[in-house]
């Protein structure tokens, strides 16, 4: 359940990361936002680049520990652009990370923790945690932007969320237009070679030629509307004398 | 490639949405970033927050329209917050997306585009794509800001990239403990065993227990160097006159 996956950011520096931050959260379906220590906030900042936003940065809650923020969580992944050499369990695969996370999430709070901009999370506060989680990235310039690094885990989250069968999320879909018979494709295939055989571009049936045409067409999944379209081109195009139905 | 993959912003409003998705390219991989009429560039703010990334900044090309930004590439695909009825293809799931990109991109030049931060990319700038792209988000906000949209399919591209074979991305990894052999995880059920009965746990050998901790032991794939830690913890609570070794 989306609403049990908490984002929790650790002193945060500029305001602006904190509106930011809330306004990725949002697109990805996430709420509940907790503040351990911002420097500033609240802060019209904060809530100028939410954009839309602004109830999350509003509700956000603001605490004084990391241990504060994700005592109720059974899950509490620490995000840091460098993995450390502790023995915390690490994730190098976001999407593995937010499958993880999802599932948990289905009964119980979970948490991803981001660290200062700068300096990331301490050992102290990975203490907090139960794995850590980082964004493979360039090697030679690797560091995200802090809203930047929680867009791409909340769109990690949102993507296995949605996932599950259960989620009942509808993927945006184009108006669907209906396919072709067999039989008309059929018919068009036969049109298509009677012309191109009345314009003498072939002078007699020719296997090959017409079978990678035919796969051109099918591949491009022409809907009934536009094998239509294709028929209507196909009789202008035939030599007067030659036309048929 | 993904030297071959081109980023381009069609009429981008703030520039410093124009530095920070400079950022986003930079921290996976991307260079090649090409601007369609930008209302304000070069500009201090595309420069400032780019932070680091100034290098793609400075080499960005401008250009005065998307076919000039476009024409040497053999797949363009556009980004757009809703999915239009049009007869463009589109996925629905940017990581298909992102692999039949790089794939394309081993050999030739080809396109993400990205359209104005309130309206998006115009009907007849998307008859210049290949294909459309929508992030999935949130039915009730679901558009990301410019910047942060960039950030995703980017990471997507990347990931599509570095999980090829050929690509050589090496995942950073913290150091690898050695994991013991079963003789000396077998050591260390036999030393548990004994601390239980010893300590008037179990008063007699009880296979269900037994192997319930073994299971948890086993999950936690302890290294030697962790294992050695919990035989000196057994040791240190084996009652003195039933030690051992």
């Amino acid at each position: 359940m989306l609403s049990n996956i908490r984002i929790v950011l650790v002193q945060t520096f500029h305001p602006g990361n904190i509106g930011q931050a809330a306004r990725a959260m949002k697109t990805m379906g996430l709420t509940d936002l907790v503040l351990v220590n911002p420097r500033c906030f609240p802060d019209d900042e904060a809530t100028r680049l939410a954009a839309g936003a602004e109830d999350l940065v509003q509700r956000a809650r603001v605490v004084d520990s990391l241990a504060a923020a994700v005592n109720d969580c059974v899950q509490v992944v620490g995000a840091s652009a460098r993995l450390r050499s502790l023995s915390l369990p690490f994730h190098d695969e976001p999407d593995a990370m937010a499958r993880e996370l999802v599932a948990n999430a289905e009964t119980d709070p979970v948490a991803l923790v981001f660290g200062r901009e700068r300096f990331g999370l301490t050992n102290d506060e990975l203490r907090h945690c139960s794995q850590q989680v980082s964004i493979p990235a360039n090697p030679e310039y690797g560091v995200l932007n802090l809203s930047q690094a929680v867009q791409v885990l909340a769109y990690e989250v949102f993507r296995a969320w949605r996932h599950r069968p259960e989620s009942g999320f509808v993927p945006q879909r184009p108006p669907h237009d209906r396919p072709p018979t067999r039989e008309q494709l059929d018919h068009f295939h036969a049109h298509l070679q009677r012309v191109m055989q009345a314009s003498g571009f072939l002078t007699q049936p020719h296997a090959r030629t017409e079978e990678q045409l035919q796969a051109l067409f099918a591949r491009a999944q022409p809907s009934r509307k536009e094998l239509s379209l294709l028929r209507g081109l196909l009789s202008a195009l035939e030599p007067k004398d030659t036309r048929d139905d």
